[in-house]
């Protein structure tokens, strides 16, 4: 290749594919990510080992991992938790955790977003608290759940197809609440266009948005929100635990 | 003009700006209306009394009237029936009325669509139930009318912004059930496209839809299943000479 | 999965991959249906199985489902109907039928969408009739069956590329109309757009849409229709029975 | 103005805000016409008259006028045809015509373009045979007009909304076909976009299209195809004065 | 109008073209809004007055003021803030104020928005910080206030064109970001959606959007954020009373 | 399935898959052709034949053939022209062939285009005139071409990308001109929008188009221009036997 | 209002309604411009005078100028140049040219582009050649300007439509060459995607390209290219005192 | 293929599958390139080896290669070099070099089109500097590179996402400056169309644009812009023989 090398950057491990911000948590004080799409399986691992090599005493995430990539991760990431369904890996101990994010969806074609959400709400340092059966299409369940969620500091509402579930949420609740569109449909609906718009155009006031399917951006938003909320309310012993869950 | 002359049509009045078909009725059961949209005052009035002369036992239905038209229509056709907020006049008796319609909306800013669909709906001969104070983010009134509307042959639920009434109202009953998105919004809607996508994008199974903003459409549709369906059950005294509502 | 589990929810089957509403057809009188997009015919075999257990005495329904998946139904559910054409399984007996729906389309490209649209049909307990060799650029056999279609008690008008159907039966028969387009095409639509456009903009007044390809939304739609409308009118022997189609 | 002058060119009139082709006809067969669009009524005739001094012996046309526009061109252009409905103006006598245009479109709404088309078609030496009262919705009028329309050498169906009139006409009718999508429409059409999608897919082999509104490109075309085809077939006395239209 | 009446509900006020939610400060916690656009001023006076009359102790916010409301709510409306700039008006004591939120934008094209958003702010009980002066293009201006913005509770980043100061913020703080995107644009950029699509694509982690030009939604949202946050730290004396900004 | 048995049709080949209309050379004068997309090889085959079998004496065309069903039809279908660039295959005597149809394109890239016209204009009884070495960023060899080019009864413009060939052609040249565009890019070109757009936007007057990529399409159409004006003109005896090309 | 007062910024006049960069030409050399859109006359002059006093050397350009602004600049600032076909004002003295810009466009329509481009090019240092009247429906005259286009150091070329100039002026010269698309159109043209979509797919390799009807923009990128050019080449003595043009 | 030869040119080499220009480089100055998207191994091997027999003294680029296209390259071009990266090959030397282009971008997923436009611009006879470690996100870096890209006679921004690279280098450098929009995204960016609009609404005053991911676009008109300047500025000893970079 023509290019011209560039020098050697302190608080960089160049791994060739890839260049990895090992100062990032000092910073920013939030964590590297690996993001795996478009990679192979072995240039996640050595990302992530990399990053735990320089971070050993926090968790590490890959999102968006291919079925071969979690392959190589389960298989060559001794200790580390494989989500199939997430299609991530977390290697490292969970940090201590501030602050509750209710992280809410209609059913089972969602869990893909849902799990990457809580997973990166838990990496950040917040504690996630998935509810998933609760569609408009059946108001008793989720009005049977609302409680369960005003009690969040941060709502992230996961919803494909028309998205009518952060509306009706934005109704219930005041608390902050992060719509993510899924591309989840079952007919035309633009790759998650119908759903995207929606959240945009909620009759709700207040409500906030990230890209279709960007699980990780509300996890990370989310996980800001409830940590800074938490300081301001005694959290009940059930909580800290996380027994009641 | 350089086009050759039409030969005269039976059936048809010839007003030199539009043809109106006079037929229409012996043919298909349902009356011509008059479109108003981009017409002047002067020529709906033409139009609607030359269809009022040939039917005059029959009520004629003018929409998408500009004010203009609308005053033209105050002053010009005694007896008729102005409605500035659906923007449509109507002139002639109401046919008998057959079948109930629920024509349900959040709020005001949707009356105009509501309003030509309710007309539409009795024009063509059906009796229409408006039920506007039922927006998704205050559930509990929109819960406290499900009866109500569950009660009518057909449903036409009028959503702007995002859309989601049709998918509540989709999970809380069984009648047909047609959504009418609106242009109605607080941003970036795209006229209407967000509504729309919401609507064919439902999770409620069975719903159908018209185009952004079309009361008339759904109401001609709803006049349609609701007449039809009505026939086979014992209507109550009250629905049929409408004191209940 | 960092998820907390969901509490166990009376009248649901929970498949881990999915969860059935069991109690679905006590509440709306329709029954749950299997969405087999996506899933593998594994998933979707025990889906059909768990549905059948519960209704032994109603047909289930399952949906878009792969070539592996229709194998998978065949050799695990004897006795099922089969439809490769229309991508679907049925199992267990039909329900009465009542009411008439005509399934109208041009030709043999937009079978999938018949056959779903029909099996939809006779599953929510009305009669499909369906007719295929009518497109608009053989006008004479279209007009041969206007009498036929006429009868039903809703027309359902599946049609792609420009979609001229619908607006042409809009202005033959008078009985509620929905409108399916359908991706096909020789060139470029924008998968369907240019038949979603042609749907909602019909001239006929009254056409009804639904999402893209939607053969299952519109038939639930005209099966509600058409069940509805049949109490109110007698009908011939040959229909009761289905000998004549 | 910082532009540097351009050097002059013969047989160009320089008007200051135009430069007029004075030499097209002799170089292509085929009339400059005055495009109006957001040019003032001075600017009209004033370029109307340099071209028809340049050419008396040939009509001149100006498309696309302004209400105020059409005004000046009656008071200050003696002898021209002024048309409202088209918006147009054309001065000076109509060529000899050769071949036959069949204009056909469904109603009044679509007159502006049906006429734009006509004059054109004339201007550009054919003639025009207009049909307008041909709507799909109402068929039987449709096909009784079928063997006037197969007679002439080219066909412009005018066409908004879902335009399904291009493919019921490619249906019956062999002759080559020109359809012009307009932006007429009863409500979301995106300006015309439902009508030019539906026209580039008709289901009809060899339909061709020009942009939404184009009454002025159809009849340029469809000019040029009747006046070659025309040289090959006797025409009937009462075609050549135009008297049986 | 053929609309039956609707039953009297308590807790909300029917003005005839609006009905006000009297209850919603003490089920949310959140003030009503007299969403203006469309409305007269009349009718947006009446509105402002009976909510005020319900709750004189807390400010009523009326917003998207055309130039005429605004000269009604100036003269009919004595002590309340009028800003012309936000289109917007304010009657009513200002709530105690707790957390702290940054406004920041590049220059006076987005100041409607960035007023609009700070009147939010205030009206539901949290303190805005705007910072206007700070464009991509001149960065050692935005790197000069980046202390003051990392101090805030929440950060709301209004921007147009290519929108590219969300990202640029999302590298500098770590605090909760809201991106509103804008419809300021000096040329071809589709009303906002180029501003649009580049907030949900920015490549810092966690940026939130809102709807195009909404600072109303990011001001409601950027105040629960920071109220909820201000608990959980001592706010210095300055901030208290305002008086450092 | 449960469809119902449509009745036979006479002058109708059901083969089950598809059904042929044997009788519309009859009664169009234009032939029946094979659209091969999505169809097996052994379905195309089975078409083809039958048609043969109908009409011994004239040529069948099957488009859009995949890999697999261009090899069946060089095995199975003895003495047809198989043509893989253009992805067609014919069999059958070719018709006489009047009048002359350029078909024009700038290089190798819309080959397959050129040749589906190509093939089209000939079996529908036109003769084709195929130039493709003239770009217009070579215009020296465009310009070196207008004679031919003007010589012919029909030009198609083949072009991808910017699509300027049609415009330039149609300042060189008064024939009836239809354009293509293609789906050929070196980049973003949304699968060929940016050709389609240029077409219809063409500043030369009267420039036609179909779909993208709709090479079949322009053939039809431009043989049937050409074959009509064909009879108006004497033929040079070298294009009759078409030695000169 | 309810913002916070922002502090004195040096090299900043404050006017309250802009805050103009009066450093701006020390920074990068090139002048601060005044964008009109949305400005009143008032503000544009008051704007215009203030950078004027702070740069009384130099030339001071306002862009996009309202008719009422344009009466503005022409009464209170005496000696400025004012172009009501390019929109735009100037005061104060030219800067030395260096470096010729073609500015190249096929008519009158896009001329108020030219017009912006052509100012900004002299604003911005560097010496505009404006040649009009070469489109491409029109080849000999393009041809016949070629080697006074190729013998610039850069080429603007404007075009609407179909825009096909940028492709065929990219074959014949070599010179860096931005396309300015406009939304010129007599159509449909989406307010110039057409012609922005041809000028991004161009077959010439390296064509560059700006936002549509951005005048301003190809301007100031032409005239950094042709200065850094215009070193490295003896000019020519008519060029230098721009007799010759 | 019914399509009639074409007569022999000279200068061009017929390879049955494309045409080669072999006097382009004496026309224009610029040499041939091969694009090899949708071209086998076979094909690109002979057009390069043809090219390169025509012009033994000049590099020989082709772009676009798929991965089998890369091994037959490397297998049957001995001494070419082959960039799996930029998925290019060049074959012969590399023509003087003169004028410097810095090539920039945030990271490692911009690199294929990093590699290409660098490529490119040595093929096309100018210096590339490519600098990949500079990302909005973390401004430190960007800036501390500024005087290096301010030292190019041209700059090409390559930016996925919300590109706003090209915004943030056009507020720090005088340089002609080309921005890159690559469909590089982490989620719903319409192929590129989020990156492609940020770079046409910069606001940083003349930014040029090519098409998504066109880095051979960028690299042409880049070096041609170089190539130009470099005459103007005498060179230091170190940019001419490469060493510093």
């Amino acid at each position: 290749m023509p290019a011209s090398p560039a020098p050697q950057s302190p608080g960089v491990a160049d791994l060739g594919f890839a260049r990895l911000d090992l100062d990032r948590a000092a910073r920013t004080g939030d964590p590297e990510v690996v993001y795996g799409a478009g990679k192979t399986g072995d240039q996640i691992v050595t990302s992530v080992l990399a990053l735990h090599q320089a971070h050993p005493d926090r968790a590490i995430l890959a999102t968006r991992l291919s079925e071969n990539a979690l392959l190589s991760c389960g298989a060559r990431l001794p200790g580390a938790e494989i989500d199939p369904v997430g299609r991530l890996a977390v290697l490292g101990p969970a940090p201590p955790l501030r602050g509750l994010v209710a992280v809410v969806a209609a059913g089972t074609s969602d869990l893909p977003v849902v799990h990457e959400c809580a997973a990166t709400v838990r990496v950040f340092a917040a504690e996630p608290d998935v509810i998933v059966d609760v569609g408009v299409a059946g108001l008793h369940r989720l009005l049977g759940q609302a409680g369960r969620i005003a009690a969040a500091d941060a709502v992230v509402a996961v919803a494909g197809m028309e998205a009518a579930l952060p509306s009706v949420l934005g109704g219930l609740v005041g608390v902050p609440l992060i719509a993510v569109p899924t591309s989840v449909g079952y007919g035309w609906n633009l790759d998650g266009l119908s759903a995207w718009l929606a959240c945009v155009n909620s009759c709700a006031p207040g409500v906030l948005t990230v890209n279709v399917d960007n699980g990780f951006g509300a996890g990370v938003a989310a996980a800001r929100i409830a940590r800074a909320a938490a300081g301001a309310r005694p959290r009940p012993a059930a909580q800290a635990n996380g027994e009641a869950r």
